[in-house]
């Protein structure tokens, strides 16, 4: 079987009507809401998605052999930086609970991660409560995480390394959840785009994170890294070379595996340099499908995030570790041992 | 042979005094210099280094088994957001000259790459005098240029695709002389530190060059990343799922053929990777040393910027392709063959 982490829900288009409204209004109309219904989000799920070959989500996780999928808000909607703060956070629960719906809707297929209201104009222990309740009685099995909630604005929030994000990482602990982390947008004069900011803003997190004494204050936090943790396994010897003075002794490299890493990436040498950098027992299965890998790679005549068979094809791999890769690790992180 | 394209100069210690002072003062005791002299220059090479285990320059490059190398200024050193910007023009003429004096003292280990005045206050068209100055009356083989003058400052200036840059290309290009892409310092509140700062710049302004038209209006422009371009070779599947708008048609992985990189990576998975992308073809050798890279790997004992061997281990690259690393992609793009 294979489970994708990193799945970001197909919501129906009255969701993205309602960003529009609250954002037009700066929430002079209250909160409101979509008032989706559940038999619209399995409509949403199964009906052909313009951006993607006209098909539907359903049909495109059938394609690439991903049997379940862990569901997340689409970062880049979750308009952190904007303002005033309660459009953020009306927007995240209304996000939260379509995905509720939506594995409510498939529960063979779906399980849920929630966005949280990390508006730029609040801070972490505001989060905690969205985080609590989506946990607590939506039944979901993590959060998700964005480490740049300025949306490229400056000046940027503390890194992940910092005390500032201690009140999430402890509701975290508590709550015996991961975190992902998935930065979200990124505003000019930032000169790449959202999908760009990804690999920056988790590369600058990173390394600030293995690199500070979160994981000696949280010895049982567990926190995954999106697409293959940015430059960080690429550019681990320097990494290695410049960490030297941590308190642990121990290396870069090495200090590395208090993290987990999504293997989204959409080479097979990308692949078989994370899963030799960071070990095979640190890796999830990962698409973001479907998503910005959903595009036919002329090379192959295969869409670019049809990663199972590229995982399949490494031979440095044994049974066991594709076997943890594609479901076992997960499982045990997201406690989904019996789903 | 093996030359090495990425070596920073051991100026004496007169030249950081020199700094101090410049910044202390804001400029207010005019220019002034460090008076350095051929033998100071000659001895700071050779001189033990006490941030390197106490060993030379030179010492530090035959033990790494460079034969020769470019030498330009240490980035993080060039102060480009510091104010005023006649500092900042003053400093980088000092240390260019310094660099001259090395060539002159080591004519068969050093050619010279030169800093760029690349004030935040200033735009392109004013740091072009200073390319024309060393390249003509100097006999420098290059210009080094940071593609952030803000050093993380904001906002930045626009990305390397643009057309704010286009008067450093267009002299580089009637000088006929490559541009080492090598970022500088950075400034809190950015999260981090100068040498990471490296990796997300090149990432950064690699993906906006190879996705502008600055290759199609420039088709002779020589340009190398360093670092072997940040995140870019790891993240290549996804920039080419990202890429697809291109008005060449080209996939990104194609376009980026159009740029050199240096080799300073420091493990045998990385350079494997790199090679493997963007063909060795495209790769010079470089090290840094000594650097960043200048300490001692616990798990091999070898210092972790001890790259030759590591290049001469790679088994699917033939004695032709090593050549070319080593030597011969850098003499034909430096037109150094005569060297």
């Amino acid at each position: 079987m294979i489970i994708d982490v990193h799945g970001h829900v197909s919501a129906p288009p009255s969701l993205m009507a309602y960003q529009g409204g609250l954002i037009a209004a700066r929430g002079a109309h209250g909160k409101g809401g979509t008032g989706a219904t559940l038999e619209q989000v399995r409509d949403s799920h199964n009906r052909p998605l313009p951006n993607w070959d006209n098909k539907s989500h359903i049909e495109h996780i059938d394609m690439a052999g991903i049997d379940r999928q862990l569901l997340s808000p689409r970062p880049f909607t979750l308009i952190h930086s904007e303002e005033p703060a309660s459009i953020v956070k009306w927007f995240c629960e209304e996000t939260n609970d379509i995905i509720k719906l939506a594995v409510d809707a498939f529960p063979d297929r779906f399980r849920g991660i929630c966005g949280l209201p990390q508006s730029k104009d609040t801070t972490p222990d505001q989060w905690v409560a969205e985080l609590r309740r989506c946990v607590t009685e939506l039944g979901f099995v993590g959060g998700m995480l964005n480490p740049d909630p300025m949306e490229g604005l400056y000046p940027p929030v503390p890194a992940m390394g910092q005390r500032w994000w201690y009140p999430i990482y402890e509701a975290a602990c508590e709550l015996d959840v991961p975190l992902l982390i998935h930065p979200a947008s990124c505003r000019p004069p930032a000169r790449e785009n959202y999908s760009l900011h990804f690999i920056t803003e988790e590369t600058i997190n990173l390394v600030d994170l293995v690199n500070s004494s979160v994981y000696q204050d949280f010895p049982t936090l567990k926190i995954v890294f999106c697409h293959g943790g940015g430059a960080v396994p690429y550019q681990v010897g320097r990494l290695n070379a410049m960490g030297r003075s941590h308190s642990s002794n121990a290396l870069f490299v090495d200090r590395l595996r208090n993290v987990y890493f999504d293997a989204c990436l959409y080479s097979k040498e990308g692949l078989e340099l994370l899963f030799k950098t960071v070990g095979p027992d640190r890796c999830l299965f990962g698409t973001e499908r479907p998503g910005t890998g959903t595009s036919i790679n002329p090379a192959t005549g295969k869409y670019y995030d049809d990663i199972a068979e590229v995982v399949e094809s490494v031979d440095f791999l044994s049974a066991e570790d594709k076997a943890g890769i594609f479901e076992g690790n997960l499982r045990k992180l997201y406690k989904l041992e019996s789903w």
